[in-house]
């Protein structure tokens, strides 16, 4: 009896976690009604009152997020994971600059991108839609909780926001300022929607709710954004993982395979456009490919490299590791890169599709002919000649804004700026045609 | 034991169903890559090879087709289920008149949609690719076999085709003629690979072959498409219901309203495009909305009618059967129509946001300003003024092939001609820049 009174009990209470997860969603989804038929003015207009209010609104801004920090503090998490949750001044006038160049770009919904006349009479026009109401599932960073929102408001979606628990408090603050700031404007403050449950089941719901929300987009880390593509069967924009490649053809030259290694690896070893490992081919110099073992071990690198490479400089190889098979697959997202000489350039693109997870991949070469046989071959969703795989970015790209680099095929590929969030409509008109 | 014994062998055949699945769409995956460097008149030699074949081995498809039949006449289905299982030379001859048609249609892939030079120098280009593997799941009619992997072909797609098992022994029929014919014009015949397998599990497996499957396109009934959805874990193109409307507006002509609801009624009420909720404009003459009513009861159509439309036409209002709520949810595919009178072109938007499935939707009304509204704020794949919504149709657009009609809002919506099986990706060429 006792039990069955628990039972009861949870399932009133999974009741309603279910029924205040689908309010919101429902509130974000009468928003969008009206936020798709918005023009540029109106929304830009939204987007400066936001800035306007979250400078207004910086004490209990930054006091909210003391109160997330101090609790991290606490739970003894790493300074750099403090870092990344922290909200300066700085930082705050930084994400409204932000919104300030956002207002700046041009607004994707409405351009009508084809249109064309029947031999029966009709007008077809394909025109630039909102996607709807997006839902968005992120870990730590308050700032994606202001860039999220603006970036769904500037292309007319209403937008559900899941952020993590550490930075609850700091993104209720966010989201209670935008909302505040849109009903200031005019506009719904539906639109902007906070799930502030610590509760898993708040993202499944969210991930399943089709017919409310048009697409879900993950960013974090790879347990999250497989937790969502596993649960959700809504649309995912998937922003994954990168393994990326820098392979070293036989005529590179060495100052650009050094410079564009040593940037592709050092310069921000956390990112996803970071490289992981390096393909060096055997009829490249053994000078050259001795000179760079040494200059990336200089660096800091810890290198795994495979056995042949490892033979071609007796005198560090205690300092080259020896690869592990799982080490090709590996994104160490940290100063570790995997080497491993090739035979040919076939060898290299096989390597890349076999190991490569379609993010960024580059080849050095001064041959343009086998430059443009990899930039064929390569299936990824940006491949290089002669350039590092960290331009892999939507403001490197001069989108201006990035919502993440999708790694899927379907609908964006790489860095998605603003029509990633638009879809598209048919818009035909008639004088009484019938089939 | 005997029952762990058992349970091993399950297992095993489990394991071995995984196992045979898996090797089919790796097979479809390695040759990919040489198909996505395939030129245009390369994949259209092959195209017509394929034709070719296809006629040359008419027998043996008719043949294995006879038993499909046969079987599925023991089995009982209905004549229309026959019809459509029912291959004939004349349907052959229509099948290979496609190919010959796919042959001339322009060949999206390699298409550079974007092309940009970035203050650093580097040349960014976003060139149109393949998606690479396609997953296909259908019912009954084989001629999808060969639609689907042309289509797939031309597009420098592999596809993994998993037909029903009713149409089982012609698609097998289908798919040796194709494959026959890509290894005589040197093309990979793993391209085209068809999951034989009577077991459920193997569409599941196709549905989370992640890494190896680009997308999975279900076409079918509803429960098909729902149980793609639900266990997909690859992105899904979604080829949905459609719950479309026909509005008339207040200043609707009679004889265009009548025309057009009829046509959109009748001329095949079994696919998706077709009406099954007309609103009618409380302004719109009385004496239009009972001929209406009187015209589209004589062709045979049941309307299921609200009060107010009951109460319009005291004569024949035991033949407007009232109407529950789950009528205005309803896709018939069959002569039923829902009718609903509405008060204002704002209730027919509401009416239409609450019960529409997002596909077609059409206003009839001679007010442009009125129309433009409509047109604006209805959320659907295709919205017509003055026309029947029985135009969206890849044909009817112009595009000469069709994948399907997606009612999704990623990717592709509405009519999917041959650029919804391409993806992009970014070639970007620098001179050694780093970041």
């Amino acid at each position: 009896m006792e039990k069955s009174q628990t039972t009861e009990k949870r399932q009133n209470m999974e009741k309603s976690l279910k029924d205040r997860v689908y309010e919101q969603i429902r509130l974000a989804k009468q928003a969008a009604r009206s936020l798709a038929l918005l023009s540029r003015p109106e929304k830009d207009r939204a987007l400066h009152a936001v800035g306007e209010r979250l400078l207004a609104d910086e004490a209990a801004i930054l006091t909210a997020n003391g109160r997330d920090v101090a609790r991290a503090e606490a739970d003894g998490q790493p300074a750099a994971y403090l870092d990344r949750l922290r909200l300066t001044p700085e930082r705050l006038r930084d994400l409204v600059e932000g919104l300030r160049q956002l207002v700046e770009l041009n607004d994707p919904v409405g351009e009508v991108t084809a249109r064309w006349t029947r031999p029966n009479g009709l007008v077809i026009e394909q025109v630039r839609v909102p996607l709807g109401v997006i839902g968005m599932v992120y870990e730590a960073r308050p700032n994606v909780t202001v860039d999220a929102a603006a970036i769904a408001l500037k292309t007319g979606n209403a937008i559900v926001l899941r952020g993590s628990r550490s930075a609850r408090e700091s993104n209720l603050a966010l989201t209670h300022s935008i909302r505040a700031a849109l009903a200031d404007a005019g506009l719904p403050a539906e639109a902007v929607q906070y799930l502030p449950y610590a509760e898993h089941e708040s993202v499944d719901l969210l991930c399943t709710a089709n017919g409310l929300i048009d697409v879900v987009i993950p960013r974090g880390g790879a347990s999250l954004i497989s937790r969502v593509l596993r649960t959700s069967t809504v649309p995912v924009l998937e922003t994954g993982v990168g393994n990326c490649h820098i392979y070293i053809d036989q005529s590179a030259e060495y100052a650009m395979a050094e410079a564009i290694t040593l940037n592709a690896k050092t310069s921000r070893p956390a990112v996803c456009n970071a490289a992981e490992t390096l393909l060096l081919h055997r009829g490249w110099p053994e000078r050259h490919r001795r000179d760079l073992l040494a200059r990336l071990l200089a660096a800091g690198i810890e290198l795994r490299a495979c056995e042949e490479t490892r033979r071609l400089h007796p005198e560090l190889a205690d300092r080259l590791v020896p690869a592990a098979p799982e080490d090709w697959d590996a994104e160490y997202l940290g100063l570790i890169l995997a080497v491993r000489t090739v035979d040919s350039l076939d060898d290299a693109l096989d390597h890349i599709a076999r190991h490569g997870t379609g993010h960024s991949e580059a080849i050095v070469t001064q041959d343009a002919a086998r430059a443009e046989r990899f930039l064929a071959a390569v299936d990824a969703a940006a491949v290089y000649h002669n350039a590092s795989t960290r331009f892999t970015d939507g403001g490197e790209f001069g989108f201006g804004a990035e919502i993440g680099i999708s790694t899927q095929k379907l609908h964006a590929r790489g860095p998605m700026g603003l029509p990633a969030l638009t879809s598209s409509k048919y818009v035909v008109r008639g004088t009484g045609q019938i089939r």
